[in-house]
């Protein structure tokens, strides 16, 4: 292989490399050998999709690794899931010293990571993300969690892992919408932090696992969620910082909750999210309409959708934002684009603008 | 009220106080309507027994907090209550900056306190710990937790509450049982850390809440065990440091479950391992009969066993502890006294010889 790629997150409690590259486990299978020499017990969690699909990877693990499997989708970011991880960590007798791998996307990566936070109130884990937007987005950062029937990621932890391997190779199985759904996130990054990463999408879009430059722009993209994250690790930054990676989802998020989980992947809802923001960037005078075509034409040319496809209530979205657990003392947050490349926190927004927004994005 | 006494606990990453006296509320209720006057959603989280008990002290309560309520006793340390007071606070929409207030003993504590550790990814909590054994343990350090069906506080994360309110009125309904369970971590703080505090309770026992010397006391062992978290916050000293306090606490959590949780209450398993503990002290050449003898006759007058009163298998008590969370690697680590007030770690000890203190403490 290559060399691979190499991140290094660095934050005031941690500090963690993410290595990118193609068949990685050439490099993970002998660290995991030496911690296993060392005396340190390691337990991996996956889920059945990426079980079934990487048996060959899994291969690798035999002997290594006892494997516990959840079921694939989001259902398994609950309290009894959660529950069965740690049941199995126990029954493993993993110690302080142990070691859990979280082989999958955002659901067991955010599951296994808050078993992890959680058990003995904390020990190691690895993680190795097998989708396009785990690598970029979600395996960056820290962030654990589960969802309770209140919400989404209502409940969880802040836990880095003492590594990341995103090894491409794993991407290839990805059906295209899932792989349109995590450049989704690329966009938002280039979008708020990075206008030349903007435009290299701009120039061409990238739309599977095969494309040449997909090592450099997740490399790219880790950089720049790295960066925003070391600055504000805990999110407590009063503007600004950690809470610029929300461009798009007030929206988005609001889209998922009312269309019902399932309808929209998480990316698709995002693209819409990143169309609603730059409108309303429009609207306070930061973005003109040429920017706003060309965001329109990124999102677009990712296969992303850039407005609703079934008609939900711009009255009940609304209402969705006012729920959204970001909301700090009433006030909905927003995040507004200077300029393509340049985002911004601000407290408000004038509600019939968010109604107007949503109905030119095709809201009833 | 006279002026109540204060402890500042510093760690690295946070500093609060704890209030000791009589008749805190008059200090703590008028903070409460200053945070909500500043917007901050509260929310309270209490057992049954203490509900009842304590119904005065609710009622000040009343229109600033919501209440929740979980069944008396450590069955309530689960992740099913968890889940339920998660749903509380979600459905009390408590935001990032509203503040979680656990008033109770140890179980409510470490429950409520895990919830606020893990609500939204951490909100504030204030500890208003109505038992002893909670004034000068487990609200101090901030180890918040649950069980599993594999152990005790197998699950939880570290969470320091922004204040700890002991409020030594709340102590005047404890059963004496429960106070002198209470006063075997006191008996604890003074065989590992200070030598003046052990021979104060010599000089006589501390028996009801109602001795004018408690309210020093309570001080003077939060001192001691917020000197010993400050030094190590996340138990991750090699040796020394926090599991200083684990002190007659191998051999306790072993009596806890072989007996069966329920037989012994907390403080009275830890009775014995304090005797446990100075008898393997004194096998490897630190304490003399003298101080064996002084150690068991404190541990008794403050109505405490010194040995076990049902029959237990020295071989299942021994498998207990192999079994206990803080074994590394398959050693059992032990705290043992240099002499009385101070105390260390050791990685192992002859398992011979601790079945021969076993059988000394009345194992079969």
């Amino acid at each position: 292989m290559s060399s691979p790629s190499k991140v290094l997150v660095q934050t005031p409690y941690a500090s963690y490399p993410i290595h990118i590259g193609r068949s990685l486990s050439k490099l993970l299978i002998p660290e995991l050998v030496e911690y296993a020499a060392d005396g340190v017990k390691l337990a991996a969690v996956t889920d059945s999709n990426v079980r079934a699909a990487q048996s060959d990877w899994f291969a690798r693990l035999e002997g290594l690794a006892p494997i516990h499997v959840v079921p694939a989708g989001e259902q398994s970011k609950s309290l009894a899931a959660l529950g069965k991880v740690l049941d199995f960590l126990a029954e493993l007798r993993l110690d302080r010293g142990g070691l859990v791998l979280a082989v999958g996307g955002g659901v067991v990566g955010d599951l296994a990571g808050f078993a992890a936070a959680s058990y003995l109130r904390g020990v190691r884990f690895i993680q190795i993300p097998t989708t396009l937007l785990a690598m970029v987005d979600s395996s960056v950062g820290g962030k654990t969690g589960i969802n309770i029937a209140a919400g989404k990621n209502l409940v969880g932890a802040f836990h880095q892992p003492v590594a990341v391997y995103s090894d491409l190779e794993l991407l290839k199985t990805m059906p295209p919408r899932e792989f349109a759904s995590g450049m989704a996130e690329i966009v938002k990054h280039g979008m708020l932090a990075d206008r030349e990463l903007f435009e290299t999408l701009e120039s061409a879009p990238v739309l599977n696992a095969n494309d040449p430059r997909l090592e450099r722009i997740v490399q790219w993209n880790c950089e720049i969620k790295a960066a925003v994250v070391n600055a504000d690790e805990k999110e407590t930054a009063a503007s600004g910082g950690r809470a610029l990676l929300n461009l798009g989802h007030t929206f988005g998020h609001a889209i998922e909750n009312v269309a019902g989980y399932g309808e929209y992947l998480h990316g698709e809802a995002i693209g819409i999210g990143l169309v609603a923001a730059a409108l309303l960037s429009q609207r306070l005078g930061h973005l003109n309409d040429t920017d706003v075509t060309r965001i329109r034409s990124v999102v677009s040319s990712h296969r992303l959708p850039t407005r609703l496809g079934v008609s939900l209530s711009a009255d009940k979205l609304i209402a969705a934002m006012q729920l959204d657990k970001k909301v700090r003392a009433g006030t909905i947050r927003f995040v507004v684009m200077r300029s393509i490349g340049q985002a911004e926190t601000i407290e408000s927004a004038d509600l019939e603008t968010i109604r107007e927004i949503w109905r030119a994005c095709g809201a009833a």
